[in-house]
């Protein structure tokens, strides 16, 4: 699978993305390859809560040429050279003029900075500071750019796996960055990739629901149009970004901290022995900010290698091929399965057979001969399913009760379901 | 009371105990002449929630001869040897038959195993792993077992010592082991003898229920009887066994961690200086997995010394009349009678004049001279009870408050009481 | 100021003070010098939930003549020689006699106690242990106490300093102490600066509500009059006490520890680097002693110096000027006033655009330039406010999601208000 990642990592690369434009709808259709999606676009101007759907941005060439001719800034050679959504321009002004157009990080000197101006009107040039330092201060400047901010419509994908509840899982990346590789081509071949893996894993209860969309804009859309479904449906999401560096994992915790993903995805990886830092929620972030926002309040995390804003190469040019690994980006894909694997198993059950225990002995589940000194794990966990399978406590509880993981109990829980000592359905009345 | 304690041990001590048959009758009768028992008998066959009373079983002689006539297992020397609930038999076989028929603990070579067969069919002897060694190989082996299993019935008893009150503490031990010291004798010895405590205390407010019974099936068919009475009058409930040697004391909490009677013990244990270990509820013991299964979940606990399968001597013929002690015994019986004055002294009062302090200096509650450099801790305590009858405090969570013992405030409560500031319903609206 | 401070603690310092009397007329005039008092007269005999108002009580003389003619004690050289309250007297008796009417200290043997017996008709001196040694053991003492005792009225003020809002901030001190410093006069002196204080402040929501009256009766008498309306009304409530001294401040929480004024108060004494002792609630006390009887419950703590009871001097005559400093009153104010600043401007508000972020850009509340490696504060700190204000968290828990002091948001609050998109109302569906 290593080699079909870096394939779509290398064919995806060159592309310049953007929230708009024909960077996001080539993108889409080559991950068309892998997942079949369904692409929608939506006109600019379409309002979507608080928002409106934008212009849409196209772009062929840009470049800066200096006072002696030569082109001292070229798209062409890195699509970050161009502030994002940079408005058609063809100039000369003075050094002076053009500074004010100009991005560069003093102190990463010789990285491009990634730079964008959606909703105001604007354009600019993003450079190393290497090579902003040697330009010639007098003399007048050729600025071209080649772009086109008009009417149009703004492009997503999405696709929805069906499994045999209605409980969906929400699998989410964003399309509108350019050649950076960590913070957006790593997202899109991580969700991928675990559609080609859940499509084919057998009894598969959740439904799954596929994102590719711009971040922000794309996510409020989104919303707008399945934001009452998911309050109804959703057991957990994840916004997928920041997945293909070798770096610790980090758990981004979702805005309820009590909500039981959270407990979920600990427990899996306390369990499975992945390392990883724990952190709260935040409101900066990416469209967890949308799906966390207090009106919808979802179950929303994050599971990241290196996190956004945290390393150095963020929004840079040097988030690039280099920066990742195709082993890494597997790994990251097996402790989502992880994780799903988990959120498959974990449900509240009920005991059948509440009042005092059931006898096991007559079902084939318990030992023929009594007075064990010491009885073995399985008719502890047996016990421990069925006293606390009460509508209280999950899966992940009962586990945690019993200093164990929640995949110990998967054939437990299988038998006692199918001898009906287990159901997720109450049935009977307690009081 | 010590000689007592021996002189009923000693009595109970060679009786062929099993969950049904002439040694539970023989044994309850004994009891009687401490408790005034009630004696029940539930036919074989009779349903009892999952469950079917079985068979009765007796048993008058059981042994094997070698093959050259010595009688190398012999009942009639320890009733252990035999298999509780063993068929009848009377067969020649060869030692590898035998041997299908045979348990015994390598690593603990001088103990003979506790061992039944009580819902499959099934016959087989017990001995200590020295003895196992011994046996001859080859030759015919006669196996004798003088037992009768056909239907009859279950035999248990229980007494109930009225309070004034409906709220009720349950205690319950059981009478289904043979010759077994800590995790048999002992229990019944504290549930008689705490009888013969409890029926002379003054002022005694609650009821207690005594109940002695086989394990597991003789629980199962007593919450078949009485499981919505006690759902609706149980205070608390003590499963007693293993209260006889001198090891440290293991209180074992009940299912709901949050019942108050866990927090009760624990304010006990901590003032009047008891060492012991905080153990949490756990579902392998002995009749509290049937009290705490998930329809009942009544607060059911266990205090306890050395307990079930944490020592050496649990479950053989080791834990016998030298591993106990009888003044273990009775220090068991004082701890136990500490944790039942404080359940009769807590309560959740309330204050009968809410607003603002009662005036106290005129009921003759307060020192007559005002203006205290330091308050007496009485009036400290008074005060405490006071504000902190409200309802949502119970007399432990006013102790705790004060960093007192809950019977530092037995006479301050029953003065409140007397001069009508205090009461046990709230009688009047306090908004 | 502390000229001001130190001229009226010189004005009020000779008064000898009751629970009734001229000496609390007397000081409520003074005080009314610096806060329009409203002043009531409440009969003697008035019934005020379980108490009753006293007869008033006055004195003009009191003194002590030894066998030899010799004034040994002197009421007119320091008011707390008289036992608060004590009748009319003149009588010639020995030392014996004399001797039950005498109170000392004899482990602090040159202080002079403060002793009461308001409801029990007794009379008495206080004196120093030094003095007590002296005294002549034989010969006819002559006693003279020139005080009455009669129907009258209990005598209190306050003043209702109306906000907008008619949510209410509660101060009270007592005025029913005679020469004493930090355990009298430091209170009546902060409570009446407090208002000075509080007056001119612009934007000022609350209602603050001053009360001055007796200890416990006039507290009483004040919650039987108001009771109901606090119940209704109160943000939080302030008994001020003991606040005149250099000493550490000490933070008691009220009653239910659970209620926001003790997170608000611990919140700001954390980042304006006030050092404290944090005290849970305790039922001896002050007038929170009435204000948290169970029935009223009320959300009433006290911010002092060093403490009733805690300090060597309390309720002697060495609580005096020397014990207390004008700078550590004044350090006091604006320590109270740092608290009501927070409680100004503490809130559950109400996000009006939950469902996605609302878009600040076109609000110009966002940077122009996308793609910030780092976001500003400022940023942070919105969205913060944004997506927490969803009435489950007041402005002191963003402040403390965000690691940052609550008036840290006062500017960000202030301005999403005025572009609508907080409001302390939800005014719509959230779903």
């Amino acid at each position: 699978m290593v080699h079909r990642l870096e394939y779509y990592f290398d064919k995806l690369w060159p592309i310049c993305r953007s929230i708009t434009g024909n960077g996001v709808r080539e993108t889409l259709r080559i991950i068309s390859e892998i997942i079949p999606l369904n692409i929608y676009e939506v006109p600019s101007g379409t309002k979507v809560f608080d928002w409106e759907v934008p212009k849409e941005w196209n772009i062929t060439d840009a470049y800066v040429l200096s006072p002696d001719g030569e082109k001292v800034i070229d798209f062409k050679l890195n699509n970050l050279h161009i502030v994002n959504y940079s408005i058609p321009v063809d100039i000369e002004i003075s050094f002076e003029e053009l500074n004010n157009h100009l991005y560069y990080i003093e102190d990463y000197p010789d990285a491009i900075p990634y730079i964008t101006s959606y909703y105001n009107e604007n354009w600019g040039f993003c450079l190393s500071y290497n090579q902003y330092k040697i330009l010639p201060k007098v003399g007048k400047y050729r600025v071209v750019i080649n772009s086109s901010l008009k009417n149009g419509s703004m492009t997503y994908g999405d696709y929805v796996l069906q499994g045999e509840s209605e409980k969906e899982v929400l699998l989410s990346t964003y399309t509108c960055h350019p050649s950076m590789a960590n913070n957006e081509l790593s997202g899109i071949l991580v969700l991928s990739f675990l559609y080609e893996k859940l499509k084919s894993i057998p009894n598969r209860k959740l439904t799954y629901r596929f994102i590719f969309a711009p971040e922000t804009i794309g996510a409020i859309n989104y919303l707008n149009k399945h934001g009452l479904h998911l309050k109804r449906n959703l057991k957990a999401g994840f916004i997928i970004t920041c997945v293909g560096d070798s770096g610790k994992f980090n758990f981004k915790n979702s805005r309820d901290k009590n909500n039981s993903i959270n407990k979920l995805i600990r427990h899996v990886f306390k369990n499975e022995g992945v390392k990883y830092n724990n952190l709260p929620f935040n409101v900066l972030g990416s469209d967890e900010r949308q799906y966390s926002s207090p009106g919808f309040n979802l179950p929303v995390v994050s599971i990241t290698r290196s996190i956004y804003h945290s390393y150095r190469e963020y929004h840079t040019s040097k988030d690039c091929k280099d920066f990742i690994s195709f082993t890494s980006i597997l790994e990251t894909i097996e402790v989502y399965l992880k994780v799903f694997k988990a959120l498959e198993l974990n449900n509240f059950y009920y005991n059948q057979n509440p009042f005092c225990e059931p006898q096991l002995g007559k079902r084939g589940m318990y030992p023929k001969i009594g007075a064990a000194r010491k009885h073995p794990k399985s008719i502890l966990r047996t016990m421990l399913a069925l006293n606390f399978s009460d509508g209280n406590h999950d899966l992940v509880d009962i586990a945690e009760i019993g200093d164990d993981s929640i995949f110990d109990y998967e054939e437990i829980i299988n038998q006692l379901i199918e001898k009906k000592l287990l159901d997720l359905k109450k049935n009977i009345e307690w009081n």
